[in-house]
Parts: C-alpha cells; sequence; structure tokens
C-alpha cells in the first residue's frame, strides 16, 4: 500500500512503537523506509545570546553541542536502520538541523514518500500541551498519509 | 496488520477518499470495517431552545429533522457498506447520534477494533479552524493508530 515511508523520529518510546507497525507494513508492500531526525536548532539558540560558558565563547559552545547531538543522534539511528535492514527494507538515514516539522515536511517532498508513519506524541510532553506536538503540526502540513501510533 | 478497521464518516470528500486506502489494506489483512457516521446531536439543539416555527412543537421539528438525517445518513452508509462488501470485507455499519469524536472514541473501545482510518477534514471547515477538526480531536484520544488521509 505504502512503497516508501517516511519515519521521522525523536527517539521517543512512542515514536520508536512505530517501528513494529512499519515492520508489519512489509506485507503489504513498503520496501523503502527513510529514517529522519531532526536536531531542533532552537535548543541551541540560548548559546546565540551572548551567554558564554567556561571561557568559551558562545559560537564555540554551540558547535560542540551540536556535534555532540549529531553523533548521539548518528548512532541511534544506526541502531533503527540495522534493524529495519535485517528485516528486509531498503533504507535511507536523514539527519537534519532545523525546525522538527519544516524539515520533516520538507523531506515528504523531496523524497516523494507514500506515507509518514510517526508517534502521537514526542519527548516534550509539557511544552507540546501548549503549543501542539510535531506530530500534530505534521499531520496538518502532510500531503500524503498520516500512520499516527499512539502510547 | 490491522484485522478490524473504525472508518468514521462525514461523507466529506477526504474522508471518502479514505476508501481507496482501506480497500488497499485487504493485502495486509484487513478483514473486517466498521462503517460509522455520528449524526451530531448540537445541531438540532437550538430547536430546544424554544423557537417554534410554522406551528409546530420544537421537539416534534427536532424529530422530524432527526429522522431526516438518519434516514439521509441511512442511505450512504448502504452505499458505502456494499462496496466494502463487494471488495470482500465483512462489513458493520453504525449509525449513533452524538458528539462524533465522542461517538467515535466509544465505538474503538466497544467495537475491539485494531486501528481507525479517517479523512483529515469534515465538512464544517470553518468550525474546525476554531475548535479543531473531529479528526485531530480522534488522534488524541485514540488508544490505536489512526491511518489520517489528506485532502
Amino acid at each position: 500500500m505504502f512503497k516508501k515511508i517516511l519515519y521521522p523520529t525523536d527517539f521517543s518510546d512512542v515514536s520508536l512503537k512505530a517501528m513494529d507497525y512499519i515492520l508489519r507494513m512489509k506485507d503489504s508492500g513498503t520496501q523503502e523506509v527513510v529514517i529522519m531526525h531532526v536536531i531542533d536548532r532552537r535548543e541551541f539558540e540560548h548559546f546565540e545570546q551572548g551567554i558564554a560558558w567556561v571561557g568559551e565563547l558562545p559560537a564555540d559552545l554551540e558547535e560542540r553541542f551540536l556535534l555532540n547531538a549529531t553523533r548521539e543522534a548518528s548512532k541511534k539511528l544506526q541502531i533503527i536502520a540495522a534493524e529495519l535492514t535485517n528485516m528486509g527494507f531498503s533504507v535511507e538515514i536523514k539527519l537534519e538541523t532545523g525546525i522538527p516539522f519544516n524539515e520533516i515536511i520538507k523531506a515528504e517532498k523531496e523524497e516523494g514518500v507514500s506515507a509518514i508513519a510517526v508517534g502521537s506524541h514526542g519527548k516534550s510532553n509539557v511544552k507540546e500541551m501548549f503549543l501542539g506536538s510535531v506530530s500534530e503540526k505534521v499531520i496538518r502540513k502532510s500531503k500524503k498519509p498520516v500512520l499516527v501510533i499512539k502510547r
């Protein structure tokens, strides 16, 4: 049914639960999975407001944090990719820095996917209560069907 | 993947588009579809505020409108049911009166479905912009995965 799936993950529990459903989608013709993580650029923005810690320049500090986040995410994406590859999927990894839902909608277009599989909630529960979750924004803005996995 | 699907519809275009995806879910093991329509009780509530038109008692008027809405919905549900039956699904029709998202969540529990398939928007576009769509409420409150079909 959905040949190529975009699977954005923030590595939260509910997001990883989506894996179970992706694995089962093989029988209905899913062949390719684009595993995506977006490092939220806004989490580093306070460094740009001129706060220098431990003698470092804000720009250096930001770069170091970003490098760490990239390494961490990269490791987790590899693990997911290995699991999906073992199940016989063709896999692509996409690691971006930006505003998560924007990057996800951009990827939907660029990758020409046939559906998106997301967890209903991400990690930042309290923030999401007030601002709406990344998933809700993705559901609103996407063009393709979205499979929403619940906690 | 999803053995029994709850398919709530308000007969809007995007809601009927969900049919295409349900039809294709047969290959992945979907056997049963519960087609559901909820007549929004609130649309009749102004009759209860004591406005009597054309010499009728509000209660009579309400009953007549409800009867009409039930007949109309029933016809449309039959057409959808026939189409799904022809495709080899086992089909159940559920016509309720109440507040749509409440009834849908109630049906999810009672019917023991494995997923819900909904259109992203219903008929009442302007109202939904302010209040959030029925689908968004279903996505928030459901326990099972929700496949959201886009316009």
